[in-house]
């Protein structure tokens, strides 16, 4: 197929003069979405009420839209399911990598991995007791350390503040080679480029929707689990939905099949109708066409801000292998240059503590808005836009 | 203040000819929360896109929805927070206060508890190690139960089948007395009757939104720590949000103040607005009203039921202090019997093996639907309508 971008832009609710480089934050609300959680609200829960969980299809939601998922994510069918948040999704997978490598202690993970993962790996160690260790190396040193004492690593492939791509296929086998499991988080992978799986022999991923996949804010998190583990892996957080037969309310846990086990609690009902919505736009997109896209637009910006912004340094590899789908630069007012952009109408984002993010989303950005984001960040820097007080003050959450 | 229950009635969207007695298991749409969600949606989503997380004050509202629960279940203001499923809350209740008791192995709990808070628990002690046990008891044993060895009881207070109530004061203080601390699941309390966390000082308790408080399919659970708890408990499930300073993106774990340390990872904001439209019916209900009023009608209900259907035995404690706000029977056919009452508009729900179970929700729910409801189970119990083969057939999901 050959995706027409033209047509995903128009579906989705871009607010007039914007120029949105933040959907690798939280995607822009697709069109549909609006009418599908609406009707959700009004014609499923408002006159179904309960009979909804059957009627309406939510109780089987979870998986039916892990399946959509797992096709962006190059996964076998059945093996994806959707619910809670990633930083939970990250400690049920880490739990069950843990539980399935009883000799080993370790888990290894990077500086570069968005910190809320090591906080969960740092949870789990402690109440799993003092045996256990999280090792964090430089993103560099990853492949290196990977030895017969790593229980799992839990990398992240796309660098939440750089936009630095991990090598899915060589740190996976290096970590079967020596007898350890992997966890892939795909928060900035999903939905920004080709991801294979099951082709490179991931054991478990993770990943959120709201950003590249547009599911709107506090969408929920998805988990897979490789075939070969999925009636092994033990599922530390063991609820209900997760069980073989939640409606015979045993009292004895006995883990669902496959991904079902994956599951937890009662779903969210009302994110999951936006992220269903959101999904639709995808049915015609291309991955490959998606990454080609989002090369042309992310090389035009590099070439664009570095002809015209002397101060900003790069954070972003160059070499489109080693690169997912945002472009950072460094500068020490970086939050001010920032706030100074997001005024003009250009939305990215500041991560401390000096990195300029931006998104490149080919879904509904075109060529046209990277020329004018990069003039706009132009004028910014060259006439010193940002030295003023306003985009120096810091609101509690950026 | 004198609670208006005709206009709490007017304020939720009731499908014609239907009498709902399944506000313990789903509650029916506020009228309010169909438009929140939509401003939601297209407002907030839509048009202010990453920004709103500032602007319409998405990242606050666990905090500000957890207060507005909080006088509902007899807390302290800052001591509750949304979030996650009530699962999820309840394995993290229960790691922080195991940790909180480390010379203790023991969670006692007890088998009228929902087997969700068993699974998890038994989850919990897995992780944590063969030290590590639950003790399941049975209900009317749980007092004597809690002795020295006991670190945490995990009690859920109104039994999900029989809607028997638990002493949570008696409990509470018994367990203070061995030393011990106490989880409270409030999923069949909150909205339900009165509830006084911190008169009869609770260490912990958890909650779910979508039943008597009406948020909706999915919506988010509650957690509350005691005051005194706040600034020394260890949450096992420590992710960013309830990290001390989340965007400073720091690579150690340092708990946020209070109950904030409690938040995981990004908030369900569109479950939320459903939330917080929905508690706006409560600003003008008074719980001591609300009690007065489910307690006429379930004795309406018992009566009327034990009057018309010597088959029906009522599996619910008679004694008001000692039943929550639903009343349940129990019948070898229980689960025909409740598919020819739904067939016929009056909707309640099965609970395996024999337990029909209506809640009984004044905001919504009057003296002559009682009256009805009686009529049309009076009349499938004398004509044995339940006994034909539609009704016997089990769906997937009751």
């Amino acid at each position: 197929m050959t995706t027409d971008f033209t047509a995903t832009r128009d579906a989705f609710v871009l607010p007039e003069g914007m120029i949105y480089l933040d959907g690798n934050s939280l995607g822009p609300l697709p069109k549909a979405a609006a009418a599908r959680v609406a009707q959700t609200v009004t014609a499923e829960w408002g006159q179904m009420l309960i009979t909804g969980w059957n009627k309406a299809g939510w109780m089987d939601q979870p998986a039916r839209v892990g399946d959509r998922i797992a096709r962006l994510i190059g996964a076998e069918a059945g093996t994806v399911v959707m619910g809670d948040t990633l930083s939970i999704k990250v400690y049920q997978a880490l739990a069950s990598a843990l539980a399935m490598t009883p000799t080993r202690k370790v888990i290894l993970s990077d500086s570069g991995n968005f910190p809320s993962d090591l906080y969960m790996a740092e949870g789990l160690c402690r109440t799993l007791g003092a045996d256990y260790a999280l090792r964090v190396v430089e993103p560099e040193a990853v492949l290196d350390a990977i030895d017969e004492t790593v229980a799992v690593t839990l990398i992240t492939e796309i660098d939440y503040r750089t936009g630095r791509r991990h090598d899915m296929a060589a740190i996976t086998a290096r970590a079967h080679d020596q007898g350890a499991l992997t966890i892939w988080d795909l928060a900035h992978s999903a939905g920004a480029l080709p991801v294979h799986l099951a082709k490179v022999g991931a054991d478990f991923a993770v990943g959120c929707t709201y950003k590249y996949l547009n599911s709107g804010p506090g969408g929920p998190a998805f988990i897979y689990v490789a075939p070969r583990h999925a009636e092994t892996a033990r599922p530390a957080l063991s609820g209900w939905l997760g069980h073989e037969s939640p409606f015979a309310f045993d009292l004895d846990y006995r883990p669902g099949r496959g991904i079902e086990r994956m599951r937890v609690g009662t779903p969210p009902v009302l994110q999951l109708a936006a992220l269903e919505a959101a999904l639709d736009v995808w049915d015609s997109v291309d991955l490959a066409d998606l990454r080609a896209a989002s090369l042309t637009l992310t090389d035009q910006f590099i070439k664009g801000v570095e002809a015209a912004c002397p101060d900003l340094a790069l954070a972003t590899p160059r070499e489109h292998d080693r690169r997912g789908s945002q472009v950072s630069f460094r500068h020490p007012q970086g939050y001010a240059i920032m706030q100074a952009l997001i005024a003009r109408g250009v939305i990215g984002d500041f991560r401390a503590p000096d990195i300029l993010r931006f998104g490149f989303t080919p879904l509904f950005i075109g060529e046209s808005d990277v020329a004018k984001a990069v003039d706009v960040l132009a004028e910014v820097m060259a006439k010193r836009l940002w030295d003023r007080l306003e985009y120096q003050t810091r609101a509690k959450v950026t």
